[in-house]
């Protein structure tokens, strides 16, 4: 493990955007987004993703830069072509649609089209959080991303499709950012590379039977991740679906796709101040958060916590110590850098 | 068990309601809930629930009749305060300005205030799918109802808190109504007088160990309720959190009421009509919904069931075989429909 600044990844991970052909505004957001998730200790949408978007930009697959377009809006609602630019760069501007729309009506409901890699879904709708809305998301991804099956079957036809809400506090705002499978791929590898088995009950293999062997997950004939809620597993298939609807039947998009990985992502964004008082509500909000840090804790607990607070307790220790990254993973930015001719000289 | 048909039991409880005091038109939208939720095999919310009705009548805390009153209104938001009217009548009234507003303006959301027992969530989210719309809900309940505890604290201050969407299809809608906890109250009662245990990680004794034993969880002290989702009970915890920020913090709601038993409901509906054409949407939701089916089963299931498809069979069933009732319930509703004279002359 190495240990870096927010800035110095931020810095680094900027020029590398611009490299690869983002303006230096799209270029600041994704790496923000990027190294935002890294600080809160997510770092599986952390920094280390630059390595799968540089593939993805050299593969056309991502296009830096590429005009967005905005489709289909009323005054309450509207349509993202994200037309394969970052993901981040599509998903901050249906943040700023969402905020500007609910704040003029009430609510909203923002929906993507040819979107990328969001990162951190638990980003977009903190942001509308953080403008006193509540903010609720979802993210399903195309045919790329499938590992997960829909509940009693043994075939992948879901991703990992994450769902989330956010809303306002006197302090930070409560964040919710839920994966709808037991288990990401990207955890299983990590315990394949270190020789451990899958917790149970997280995945099948091939055949349809339950395995925690990394290497009969990852086969070949490939195995599957089950949905979310163990003996209640159709709740986290119920929950999966419903990103599905939403990101890909109402958006238009063609589920089978193949070709490309890409998210389906749709926020909506609900003002509390056309229900009541925008001030009761956040003393009510206040009442809450404390009513539930209150309850003692169980045997072996130290504290309730509420959802986003260890993510947000990480962040400020980062801040101040730095972000680890695995030797290994910093080597490959490395390596892009120097093909990119982007200077790192400044920890490093 | 006894065997009833859905005509008959919807006429003795119109019946019943019209006695205590509810306008027939109330009367039938309270009966219709319940016999629906009886015809799916959700005795919980069905129409056994007529006899604790009847208590909360007669205590005062249900008001049959009592007019209800929209405030806060917006063109895409209401605030509709039931004052204690049934909760099924004020869940009603709100299924019709979600769809009117949702209709007109994409996108609507409505809450409740001072609104009782609702009975089955998914009920509202399937009328709003019904109407070619989407339909998202939650319901959560005033501290009378909280038996579930926050993750990782061992006392209760959370109810089984539902939520629920719906999506139209070619077919029967996709309805998934899940509660956030893993297990509800009137199961473990159920559990008790059988003389059975608890299922493993559902309860936990008052000082927070976990048992599977129903006289520890009922105490006294008494016992609490995990959260859904077993060893990440910390997601089914954000999600009932969420169900008391929309339906407590944002209906400005006390959310330490312990005077009455209240539900607080909230449900958008989402016209997908305005993100691309209603038939296309329709067409990708008949492809998913195919892509699902198709899927080759595991192991010990017979084939992959979408949220709702079970309860629709079951309701199929019993339209044409009746719904069985244990017959100590229906003695209660016979002692009921006596001390009211309502008759019950037709198949009993």
């Amino acid at each position: 493990m190495k240990t870096f600044s927010a800035e110095y990844l931020k810095k680094v991970s900027i020029n590398i955007f611009i490299a690869l052909g983002s303006p230096a505004r799209e270029a600041s957001i994704v790496a923000e987004e990027l190294v935002e998730a890294s600080l809160m200790g997510l770092e599986s949408h952390g920094i280390t993703r630059c390595i799968w978007y540089f593939d993805e930009c050299r593969a056309g697959r991502i296009k830096p830069g590429a005009p967005m377009k905005v489709v289909n809006e009323t005054q309450t609602t509207a349509v993202v072509d994200v037309n394969f630019n970052f993901g981040q760069v599509g998903a901050r501007k249906m943040v700023e649609i969402a905020i500007a729309k609910a704040q003029a009506s009430g609510i909203s409901c923002i929906v993507s089209r040819h979107c990328h890699h969001i990162g951190r879904l638990g980003s977009y709708t903190q942001r509308i959080a953080e403008s006193d809305l509540i903010g609720l998301g979802s993210a399903c991804s195309h045919k790329a991303g499938h590992f997960v099956v829909p509940w009693g079957g043994k075939q992948a036809r879901l991703a990992t499709n994450p769902i989330s809400y956010a809303a306002p506090t006197g302090r930070n705002p409560v964040v919710l950012d839920m994966s709808t499978s037991m288990i990401s791929e990207g955890k299983i590898r990590v315990l394949m590379h270190q020789g451990e088995e899958i917790p149970p009950d997280c995945v099948l293999n091939a055949k349809g039977y339950p395995t925690t062997n990394p290497m009969e997950f990852y086969g070949p004939p490939r195995g599957t991740i089950l949905p979310f809620g163990g003996k209640m597993g159709y709740k986290g298939f119920g929950l999966s679906l419903m990103t599905m609807i939403l990101g890909e039947a109402m958006a238009g998009e063609e589920i089978t796709d193949e070709y490309h990985y890409l998210n389906g992502l749709v926020l909506i964004a609900v003002n509390p101040n056309v229900f009541g008082a925008l001030r009761d509500f956040k003393k009510g909000m206040d009442a809450m958060v404390q009513y539930m840090k209150n309850t003692p804790p169980a045997p072996g607990f130290k504290e309730v916590l509420l959802p986003g607070e260890l993510d947000f307790r990480t962040r400020e220790e980062r801040l101040g110590n730095g972000i680890p990254l695995a030797k290994r993973a910093w080597e490959q930015i490395k390596g892009i850098a120097t093909q990119l001719n982007v200077t790192l000289d400044m920890e490093d």
